[in-house]
């Protein structure tokens, strides 16, 4: 049972999906349907990229409380080649606003008919409190909330996952580095439960391990020479410099030598296994350059992947509401 | 009569609205028009918002000199649903420019064939002024120009009005705040006068209230518990916190307790009686939060009623430029 | 024979253009083809831009790590009017990242079926560095490179002058003013060179001449009353301060007696000469506020052939990778 508001809001009453603010509480059909409809909407590199109409009429408006160019334009471009019309507000340019303005915001923007609204913020808690006011038939997708979800994040990272290794059940999934302030492992780390890989497990010094109520079943190391030992998934967090010195590591170049993913360390990784980072990646710090751009680096896949899920996801909202709307 | 130059430069020479700048000078039967086309491209909440290709390979450049984000995604959304390509210019980054520059910003979107453009600005002047310069196929659209004019909000709230009200010859209207700054309050009192309410009053703390010469016909009051009595519609106004000062109210308590429209106030009006506000509301400042949530509250219907005002302002202008052009 | 890496990386392995990142090395043929197609693209004031689906279905990404308002709109319009999608990246606002991050980011466009990547940069090498890296269908346009290319401003001026004159082989082309730092004289020095104009003139302030290896076969002057004399063509380049000061120029009065293109000046060129800026202009500094308003002057018609040689350009490009795409 969980006590997370983000799970029971983002259902209506007959337990479709109007939000997604989580991955928490979807079920492994339901993932599985999202990276489906996403593997439909892929395209080869050089090929131009799916198109349909899924939001005709549709206005997507991306409201970045926390700036964040690439995941901004990957919604922006997803939007687009569904056919919506996608609105812009860079809500970090005005002062930080209190919640209740940011729920008069929702309310002008839900009156202007934008009924999907993407949302970025750097604190907890603003995606489930704001979907518990919209109309019906507005939706609330979460791009990036805190240290605590970043659905789509999760559900690309799945899917690259599923590309390379097709099976979840035998694999052994190592998330590293800042797992204590990530909201990319959290997500993640739901998916790959959900999915049911064979083990999961977390490498973080101590002061970035989670306390012991999250992650549940996952193995924790402080090791990473250890951790990486066998793996068939290496994924790399983004390291931030002020949360390394409250970790008590002096610098980069540090960081690296205790935690950084290196083509040595990978030699002890599953032959095979694959490397991601959620970018914007710190080259050579907890990822060695040559390893990000090497043979096992999914990188680049996982931002292709993350238009496509981001279309699935949109596509899948839009539905849901629809059919809602027709049949209530 | 007039003297005020953007009366007859919004007009061409057979007399059609190819700018709107000010409502001043428009006739009961420009604004109903301009009302029943608003009204044609409303759509209930929830339902797909109304499209059509008015501005079917026109270009609308939003320059906005004063940064509004919910008043430019108003122009954006309604632009975008009547077909038009849109581009944005967020003017107030670069350091304020003189009229000369401006003129050749606007002769540069001109000769790029961007023909709509959607101004807003903190000083007064800019948009009769550049009016009298630009080709004849290029409209200027009024965004909110300091403290004089700002039409599209005066056209919604006339709509807002009609839409509860019906007709407007028994109406008693309140504008209640700092009249004397106020754009709202100019462009509201130019249309609701036009549109013949019965009694159109104002109020404002005594050095908050405008000179003599403006709001003709207007009763006046300094005591918002006199003002408020018997009338159908209150409109309150966003006060500034510098013009508090200004009119020596030491902070925001004290002007909720002055002139704050609260339920306890809502009283006095007349049964049935409506509240406006052009947004975005300080709560418990200039409107109790629950009054600003009750249900005698029009706020959001007035947003939504904006878009489609800003559509029927487009397709107006955009269709007497294009006679002009076809029939010269 | 060249060096400049520019030169070769931007053709693919059968010689057609897949990058503009310099006029160097483009035939007269070249040039004359993005002329005539931008002509076709051409439209009257008044009347609708023209429009074409050569771009349905790809993206225009415009990244610019240096602002520049004017010249995004311009490329900006010409793709949402050849139907494509278009995303806004404002790269000023980051920190400056080092060509690594930026590759990066480039990954991450690329990765995401962004298939034209429009760049300006205050720093040389940045375009011919990225265009190395990306995917064969990836074509990258340089919208302004420090001091040394700016390649459809050279287009866009070399139309203009095309229009009015017609033939280049009896001109005789005056550029004047900080030529040192202008990448809008280089391009425009390789557009008219290579188009066969009978006379190129560069006239600056010694210190803001160029070195003996530039602009080879220009007539250098350093008095502006004698280089006008005899000229089809005046090109005024926009100063900025931080240059004259650099040059022992005082003032803008100063320069403008120094260097101005005035009224007085203009009488002294061949009649019918035309007036050129790049612009934004200085008024009353490098150009006479009289004369860029005057009937000599061109400045409105560069900015409408700005989209066009856009157009063109974007039109070409995608054409030329295209057909890479399906015969290889």
């Amino acid at each position: 049972m969980t006590h997370d508001p983000s799970v029971s809001v983002q259902r209506d009453a007959e337990g479709r999906l109007r939000h997604l603010i989580t991955l928490e509480g979807l079920t492994a059909a339901e993932l599985t349907g999202l990276l489906n409809l996403a593997q439909f909407y892929l395209r080869d590199s050089g090929d131009l990229p799916a198109r349909d109409q899924s939001l005709w009429g549709r206005t997507v408006a991306n409201l970045f409380f926390e700036p964040s160019t690439r995941t901004r334009v990957s919604f922006e471009l997803a939007a687009l080649r569904l056919g919506a019309d996608v609105v812009n507000l860079d809500m970090q340019s005005s002062s930080r606003v209190k919640g209740e303005t940011v729920l008069d915001t929702i309310y002008t923007l839900q009156a202007m008919h934008a009924d999907i609204l993407v949302m970025r913020d750097a604190e907890p808690g603003l995606p489930a409190y704001v979907a518990r006011f919209v109309a019906p038939h507005v939706s609330i997708l979460n791009a990036g909330e805190a240290t605590v979800s970043h659905p789509t994040q999760g559900l690309l990272d799945a899917l690259t996952v599923r590309q390379v290794k097709g099976d979840f059940a035998p694999l052994r999934v190592l998330i590293a580095g800042d797992i204590s302030h990530s909201r990319v492992a959290r997500s993640a780390w739901q998916a790959f439960t959900t999915l049911g890989v064979a083990e999961l497990r977390i490498a973080a010094p101590d002061d970035l391990m989670p306390g012991p109520r999250e992650f549940a079943d996952a193995t924790r190391f402080n090791d990473i020479d250890r951790a990486i030992d066998g793996v068939d998934v290496v994924m790399a967090l983004r390291i931030q410099r002020e949360r390394m010195s409250g970790a008590h590591i002096p610098d980069d170049a540090s960081y690296h030598r205790a935690f950084g993913i290196t083509a040595e360390r990978m030699k002890k990784a599953r032959p095979g296994a694959i490397v991601m980072h959620p970018g914007p990646m710190n080259r050579d710090v907890e990822i060695a350059s040559d390893v990000a751009d090497g043979p096992q680096s999914v990188i680049q896949r996982q931002v292709a992947n993350g238009v496509a899920i981001r279309m699935a996801v949109l596509a899948t909202i839009a539905r849901n509401v629809q059919s809602r709307r027709h049949f209530q």
